[in-house]
């Protein structure tokens, strides 16, 4: 990205921000986009406990993202972007995540549907929407929630009619531009993607999200009172290809990050308590909570297993980028890579719930304060780690053990 | 008790209501305080989880404690009281705190005042301040954290005054009368109970408290700004007799019966959601969630170690009962109270701890609409499991197995 | 039972023998059968180690037994036996495979024979056996493996014919009379106990049980080539009425003593070792590993849960003796203790993996020689509790909370 | 290396084996050394559970791995080695380990005393003892017991004398020389090593080696009688220096591979048995067991764990062998090396425990038959991960996440 295109990014970039969390738990490589993800990241800090317990829509938190130059990272070079690797940008995600999980969700979720353009749609369909997405600086949200059977495709002439709801519609409130799932035809398992602008007439998107983690992520419920939707905007392309299939594990991959970022937030948020508020336990094997003989051992375990799902997370995501950079990779290669993601779905989730619960045993009663806001990244984690159950991630990877056989490409796999 | 002297409670008890618990999870025996048990149970869940969101004082509600009749549980019958036994009484705090934990946690603090009070008070202060709580119908509150040192009892002539602060006072606020613990003398290790009513000049109970569970405790701060002490009103019978150690026993298995409750309460929204509400995950093994291998997996296990726990602490609040009715028991009868409280505190916190978070797994993403306040058992178990540290409590069981030696009496132990 | 008809076994009652298993990990209440238990404990300890290396038939073991008195303890008071409850029973069973968890096997399993014949059989049959086994000081064997289809009961004339073969016969070797159960006809499903001495023709018992666990219980393979089966030797009273479904509940408590022996022995073992042989690990925070922090923490968490598994272990055997004591328990209390049964059961299979594994991590490497025999704690855990699958049984306590059916009662629930 | 020097191997390398080892669970990437790999583990295989049951001494296997040639893996290119880098052996390692943990072990610890030549040895003495290595085929023991102070080196005239013994000699029975340690001077905490070839006068090398697990490791008593050492055989080059220091880090990443060799034989081994031999249970959710649900989730889980000890596994061998390649790596790289290693090695030590147990119930009953050895796994590896304290690794790991302090290098660290 050349910084004469964004005069306001460039200039974040010099500042010398420092890190909001504990390098020792998470870094952030020297690459193009450090200096302003650690802005970023500051900024969002300084309101992220506060905006956790108000909940609701973030639009100007979403400002700042577009403020960032972030919101180009995965869209080609070819075509103005920046081109950033997936590797890059979910590092990117991880590092937000543990600052600020609803927004760095948005944000991903924002790239994801980038992807799905990507992966979905023909040459002119990508070269357009792409273009205009740098050109508005748009930023997206979506409407694919895949269990959702509330909506209905009704061709209408030449174009086609959007009618019905859908839940868990993720950054839809105050995007700029939304990807849309529905069924191909009425009652049908194949399922289409669409692209629709944000502003179209029949469109209604509740501020109704009221779950009680993930609480900016506006994961409220779309209704389509006869959206208008025009037979070019649906991406056809590549459709059912293993390939096109990647979008799952593009998406997959993303939750992996809001885990490992959650639980870098918390691990952080824990090590600085101790280290500037903590008092040693009557009792306890030293005098300073930090030389603790149980709480070192609780940290170094909880530690060991993070670093290794960050490890299974890191390999997941370099074989996809490889695969994305295949022109059609085979079955068993999709296959495996889902298996991969499976297992980083898996430890990371349960190391997340774990260590967002357990460091408060490592700072005692007083850390349960509200104003520390240290309960939100358990929140944000059990709430997160239900999109897809987790037991059936893990019965996947057993069956693919006992059998060979990966899992079915899917909305969840 | 007799339903004479408190109509409000006789016709509450006349009334037939329906268990707000899946009797399944927790069932309360038939018993003189069953019915207004269970009506209390069915009032407070009727605002719990509106009550937990906002957070702040719950005084309408400790006034359904008041008209209960159960304010008189611990009392004994030769005055007045209803002299039930301590298993009864963390029964019923069991079953409220699976509904309302704070409010749970009051009523239960507020008989661990008036076991304060038969401990550690002679034969004439007893009989003063108990029948004059039958006959106000008070609610005890306490400002007795063991690890605060900011409160100074100073001699005064013939009296004394209260000077600076105590933290974590539940039930403090809105409270009728006050135990409070100070050192003897300034920076004196011994400590010394002594009661006040709460009306009394120069007592500031602030509304500070804001933790992110038992949101309703009232755990504030309280400031002595010079408050006036009778030397009639220091309760010094007994002190450091085994006994009178008991209190701390008292005290532990109080907490005990929080987890317990919660993690009842957290399964039984579970269980009824499961059967109500929730669908089987696509390549689940059952078409109902109720017949699938994975959920029935999950809740038997954690089933099992929620009833084991139960019955260590069913076992230790036998034994106190039998110790608090024998004159004197001995050093070694106390310290294996003591260590059965550990296990069973520390085999309830865990179990709470794991199945206030699992229970999602079996329900799945919507459960975590924050109008069903399902995080509310988490949060709540997360808070009060910090009270004393868990690991201290498993190292103690550790010790005396390898060594014979039962933990020290102390403020925790 | 009176010691003057059994000279020995009052010799021995008279001995004071100091208990091998450290008496805060399991202690024998006073009783009758104490010091008979002490005795046989301490002499089965002298050679435990040496004869779990060899493998092989433990016949001396099997004479002590005999000699002990203890045979005798579930046979009816009326009869000349014991009349011992089987509360009373699992605490020896349970002492015993503290030791020897073979022996302990086969003597309980003893037992178990002679419940079946007291469940199945009718007054005449009862009490021809009953005496017999008393008057001959029998020890029984079993061949009863319910998922062994390879076993008929041919119809001959007046008789019939067992043909076929057994596996998992334990203590089929070297017993006085085995109870068998075979399909009541060719390819039923019903199956019907038998009895038979075990000398009788065509009976081949082998010696080729070869589990690397509980390797003296002389598991091995029956082979019936034509043994002669008299109908008044089948045991059909009562068949298929819950009263006789108890026989299973009988058995499953049985596994959970050897369960829970097992880990106290392996439990007393470690606190023997670490008070006289272990050294301090350079870092640790005490000069003596009895005061070490992780020691202590990690015991104190191993037996908690062992303390928890035995309450539920202990209620579900008081149960089991009520409803034995009733003439018929309904389904529904039947049910229940099944599944009272299976959480027993659940948690002391899985605390004793746990405790047999991890104790070597508070000894350290020099633990691990041959001579101290500590392996075979968790070898014999392993092998036992395969008997039928620990993760079906969590299955089943799951599905009873989810709906409120009980087990079916079958061979195994 | 040129299969023109060894003929044997190069004729081992045209035979194609089949993989011993389910190949999704544990496989070899194409290189040099494949075939010869897989040549040896069959080789192994054959008689690996009947050599297991015997214990002793296995020469004639440590005569295979002469014949392998891959005795010379980690002797340098220059002087006619096969310069393989450590993650390449240690792959090697960890195959061979998941079929004979005992020979994998003394295989590892070869090597281990050839990089300890290399670190500690002057390029004379380097020189000299790895061409005689390569020119005799030499496989070497050790006497280095860090624990162990039972040796003296006595100064005499120009040379020196080794009076005592030490324990823990893996590999030092058969060996053709070996590594020693021992304090500098007398009682002092420097520790020097020194080679001495087997055969020298006054070395007794006893059998007496009986633990439960790696039980051909022959890890017996060496006394050392009056053993003579030149001057010029101490290794003094580089004492004390980070790079000298990573010689604990070769070690310890040896222990780790044994661990993940173990899991991967036990898991290896169910596959195989769960494909071949096993039945479903009544109740199962499937017919067969490989699509039994509970047996997937086991597996599953399991796998998921190891595949991630495995990354951070290969993550501190790859770091290793870049330091190794430095001249001076800093003492920060040589911490972080050490913190990544303890990683590895916890997290690969609790999953081998957990795999080598929890298999078998994926497996029955039957599979406890001592036919199939399948115990071996969990005694292995109880011995094996007994080395140094996990718990003290783990804290380790902690105090380094709350204080930037690595671990100080040690002989165990």
């Amino acid at each position: 990205m050349s910084s004469l295109t964004n005069p306001k990014v460039a200039l974040i970039q010099t500042l010398d921000v420092a890190p909001v969390i504990n390098p020792r738990v998470l870094s952030l490589d020297e690459g193009p986009w450090r200096s302003a993800t650690l802005t970023l990241a500051a900024q969002l800090a300084a309101t992220a406990v506060q905006r956790d317990q108000q909940g609701g829509s973030a639009q100007a938190e979403k400002q700042l993202f577009r403020d960032s130059g972030l919101l180009r990272l995965s869209i080609p070079r070819q075509l103005g972007g920046a081109g950033s690797s997936w590797p890059e940008i979910y590092r990117i995600v991880r590092y937000l995540a543990a600052v600020d999980s609803s927004l760095a969700h948005l944000f991903a979720f924002h790239h994801l549907q980038l992807a799905t353009i990507q992966l979905f749609a023909n040459a002119q369909q990508q070269d357009y929407w792409l273009r205009l997405t740098l050109d508005q600086n748009w930023f997206w949200g979506n409407a694919t929630n895949g269990r959702d059977t509330h909506l209905q495709l009704v061709p209408q002439d030449e174009h086609y009619q959007l009618l019905g709801s859908k839940s868990f519609c993720s950054g839809a409130l105050g995007s700029d531009a939304l990807v849309v799932s529905v069924p191909r035809t009425f009652g049908s398992q194949e399922r289409v993607f669409l692209v629709i602008p944000a502003q179209r007439d029949g469109l209604l998107i509740n501020d109704d999200w009221d779950g009680f983690g993930q609480r900016q992520t506006d994961s409220g419920t779309v209704h389509f009172e006869g959206v208008y939707v025009d037979a070019a905007d649906l991406l056809e392309y590549g459709l059912n290809s293993p390939r096109a299939s990647l979008r799952t594990c593009v998406s997959q991959l993303i939750l992996v990050q809001i885990y490992l970022g959650n639980a870098a937030g918390a691990l952080s948020g824990a090590l600085d308590y101790i280290n500037e508020r903590a008092r040693s336990w009557p009792g306890s094997t030293a005098e300073r909570p930090t030389e603790d003989a149980l709480i070192q051992l609780r940290l170094g375990g909880l530690w060991a297993r993070l670093d290794a799902a960050t490890l299974l997370a890191e390999r997941a995501a370099g074989r996809l980028q490889q695969l994305l950079d295949q022109h059609s990779p085979t079955p068993e290669e999709r296959g495996e890579l889902a298996t991969w993601i499976a297992e980083a779905k898996l430890l990371s989730a349960r190391v997340a719930l774990d260590i967002t619960s357990e460091v408060f045993e490592t700072m005692g009663a007083r850390a349960t304060s509200s104003r520390f806001g240290f309960d939100r990244f358990w929140r944000n984690v059990r709430v997160h780690t239900l999109h897809d159950p987790l037991d059936h991630k893990q019965k996947d990877i057993g069956r693919w053990l006992l059998t060979g056989e990966h899992p079915v490409p899917s909305n969840y796999s």
